[in-house]
């Protein structure tokens, strides 16, 4: 199996944390797609994945898994210890609910406003192969939806140890990489935010968060 | 269990129809939440679903689950077969891979070109219980979008008798809501995309589809 991986980007982030906290860095070849250098839109890489996106899983028999999620998905089902998408079902649902919520609000609002107003992603407003032009107004929503992010995740974190419940999961991890981020788009968790300043500390202790 | 729908719109249908599937529509309580009107916006309906979207499962216990993706969780986890998410991880992953890509460049994409034109979604461009004004520009990037899902969707369909591979699943049924979706705002499958328009008489033929 080999993990296509970019560095610097938050959405492969995901997926090297997980694949950190399963206990498998060593394991897993790991290749670096420069992003910034179109490394993603060679026919090279479209034949390995055709939606030409990291992070991307290749199989041992050739397949390819894309989307961050699909990615942990494999991971989970071949790999199920430690368990970071729940046992029982209510367990897995609520850590399914919010890690898609997020995804959302977190990740693609994060992605709003740095793809609408970096020039470096003119002509790039989503990911993929295909040209989309920058839409200034999103950039500004994105930002709002990033302050109800550290809103409803300050509160979630009142009630709960971690974002799905009494144990680190995936939703933990995609809500690290979204506040993450955020802050790296000066939108940083607000002072009075106790609860999540006191989780993103936790996490961000773990030798997972380093990488 | 209770499940929280709306008729009319897409993003419950996803669940709708998983529960048809399972066979569990008559076991499952239904309550019909009337977006139209509000009724998710109501005090009443944030006690039981803080995010104030359809749809929702309400668990025995008062858990709630939203995010469609994980409401279908909930319900392969308690109630695995007919499994609709795959069984070995290969087919876990690749059928979440589909499902999220349907997802992202389908039911979004319908989204961004239904709730940024019509008057009736006016300053409720995103789901949810925040306001959210409309951008005339999105409209047009979900169509441009739409009809890159339905090429895709058409080439994958090439390949493989369903959306996840070799037997019916979520991706089926995350792709059938989103190309109904698509439908309904005037952007038809393309009379040339004959692989997607024989996989859509398909499952568009089965029981649960006509819910």
């Amino acid at each position: 199996m080999k993990f296509y991986d970019c560095q610097p980007a938050p959405s492969p982030r995901r997926v090297r944390i997980f694949i950190a906290e399963k206990g498998l860095s060593d394991k897993i070849e790991t290749v670096q797609i420069d992003l910034r250098s179109g490394a993603h839109l060679t026919p090279e890489f479209e034949r390995i994945n055709p939606f030409r996106t990291v992070p991307a899983l290749e199989l041992d028999d050739g397949t390819c898994i894309s989307e961050s999620i699909a990615c942990c998905r494999y991971l989970e089902a071949a790999f199920p210890e430690p368990a970071l998408m729940g046992r029982t079902p209510k367990e897995q649902a609520v850590i399914a609910m919010w890690e898609h919520r997020c995804e959302w609000d977190g990740f693609i609002a994060g992605s709003e406003l740095l793809r609408n107003t970096a020039a470096g992603f003119k002509d790039r407003a989503l990911t993929g192969p295909r040209d989309h032009g920058q839409i200034a107004e999103l950039a500004g929503r994105g930002r709002r939806r990033l302050a109800w992010f550290h809103d409803f995740l300050d509160q979630r974190l009142a009630e709960c140890a971690y974002v799905g419940g009494d144990a680190y999961s995936v939703a933990d991890i995609t809500a690290l990489i979204s506040v993450d981020f955020a802050a790296r788009q000066k939108v940083a968790i607000p002072e009075t935010h106790a609860n999540l300043l006191r989780w993103h500390a936790q996490v961000s202790a773990r030798p997972s968060a380093k990488l």
